[in-house]
């Protein structure tokens, strides 16, 4: 079942070396256990080289139910596994955290925002380094608000950017701010695309993602608890987003592409635009059109990940 | 089954005037309808005060599971509820956040870190608001990294304080940093104080508590995947830590005393440590143990609940 090294066409640079994670972090190799307390996984009771070693993919995104949803998709998409057989959460330990798996592709939920998803990232790329996993790519599959563009299109992150369209990630260690690179890979950005085009069932961009650390005041929205600001400020401060090139709002993309470019990680951010923020602030379409659109990212990433083991 | 007004004895300011919810937002009394979309609960699709317009005490923590335990506590403790019933959770048309409710005790999840929580704030304080709910406390009641306190230790939060140890909250509006107070009630704090000296069952002190934007750099863990300082810098900002009056860390307190504030809600914030961060970094005590002290800040609050509404 698991299949090892994808069997796609290798570029130069893939055939030539076994990326493995670069763990930045010398305290590690000192300790005799880890424990990864937000999984409930541990290298004293788990065998991380038997259960993870063959991930090549890696699907993030907030929601536990939208990750096991991709999984039983991603599962018939390989055709890895029977129809309607379960996928048990491998966090079943903790409430903090879901994890499945099938074949090579993992599926994590990271919860909302940057310290949510930076406690998972931590906890994951050190699953990955302790199994000796290589040539691993992540995606976050996620939810955004849109600029400009009509909910249901799919934005590809060409960098993440923050509150002042900077693209860099403020991070703070023992009380002083590091600011850390937002890059992320410009070649599989670009084969997303071509994916999205193969696929030919929904708009797909590829643009700037801002990522905030507040849903409300921080994305400029008028219907919060506390909103000091006129609608004018609000529009001219998306506007000024869009400008810059930004095309949707999130709220982890920052963290995730510093994490993963820090560890040598190739990654991706893939959201799918749920309102256009120019027109308004509530999330008000219909239950089966939310579910519809938050399945894109999970077929272009899926199809992605099918292309990739020679599948399509 | 619902109690209306606590039967306490009420102080002169509480018995002179109601405390509605304070919303700072001129613009939501202009929406026709409004979605608490991480809630899946509407002002179009629900009855907010006769759903929740008795509600007194909102108790709110990180893990899904513990706000249900805390639930089915409360209920039995208050002579609430028949034993062994089931209490449905509110938001269960989502996966974001739990809600359950008995009489006047709401108990609702908020993730970790704190864009999580306060996407869950601004949604239960405009809840709140639409129930036309008064005289509301509000705790926190959570987990925590102690300093220089025995595993297990409660703190009831003095200040709120940021990274640098100053009791502030960064809120980035529009793209600018606000800096907001993070004031709890001290009359609150020296009750709850009084309630645990009356349990008598564990060690509590109040204390100030450090509120980060991350769990591993940002408190100065040595086990993450990534880490550039040495241990005796770690020490060093602890200790700092320590010297300033922080007790413990945790990763929500700031926001959440910054928008109580705001919002003219009495708030409080109860954590228990897991371990002393000078002794270590990983939670490495037996699930039992850890389970017990979790439920040290439920036994606290619904110590107070209970001595509020008259039944200790």
């Amino acid at each position: 079942m698991a299949p090892g090294i994808p069997n796609k066409k290798k570029t130069d640079e893939q055939s030539s070396k076994e990326n493995f994670i670069h763990l930045c972090n010398p305290h590690l190799d000192k300790m005799k256990e880890d424990i990864l307390y937000h999984f409930a996984l541990g290298t004293g009771t788990h065998d991380f080289p038997a259960l993870f070693g063959d991930v090549k993919f890696v699907c993030v995104g907030g929601s536990p139910s939208r990750m096991k949803a991709f999984i039983v998709y991603i599962a018939e998409e390989l055709g890895l596994g029977s129809p309607g057989c379960d996928y048990p959460n491998i966090c079943a330990g903790t409430d903090r955290y879901a994890m499945y798996k099938v074949g090579p592709v993992l599926s994590v939920s990271h919860g909302m925002g940057i310290p949510s998803i930076a406690i998972m990232l931590h906890e994951l790329i050190k699953l990955l380094y302790h199994a000796k996993c290589s040539n691993v790519t992540i995606f976050r599959i996620g939810t955004s608000g849109g600029i400009g563009l009509d909910p249901g299109s799919v934005v590809i992150t060409r960098e993440s950017v923050d509150a002042t369209f900077k693209p860099q990630f403020e991070q703070v260690v023992l009380g002083k701010t590091v600011i850390r690179s937002t890059n992320l890979d410009e070649q599989l950005t670009k084969e997303l695309m071509q994916c999205s085009i193969e696929i030919g069932q929904f708009h797909t961009v590829i643009g700037n993602t801002m990522c905030t650390l507040d849903f409300y005041e921080g994305q400029g929205r008028l219907d919060g608890a506390i909103c000091l600001y006129s609608e004018e400020e609000k529009l001219q401060y998306l506007k000024e987003a869009y400008d810059s090139g930004v095309r949707n709002i999130e709220m982890e993309s920052s963290v995730f592409a510093a994490m993963c470019n820090l560890s040598g990680v190739k990654a991706a951010v893939v959201c799918v635009t749920l309102l256009d923020r120019l027109e308004g602030d509530q999330i008000s379409s219909s239950h089966d059109v939310l579910v519809e659109y938050q399945k894109r990212p999970q077929k272009l990433v899926g199809y992605f990940i099918k292309k990739s083991l020679g599948k399509v």
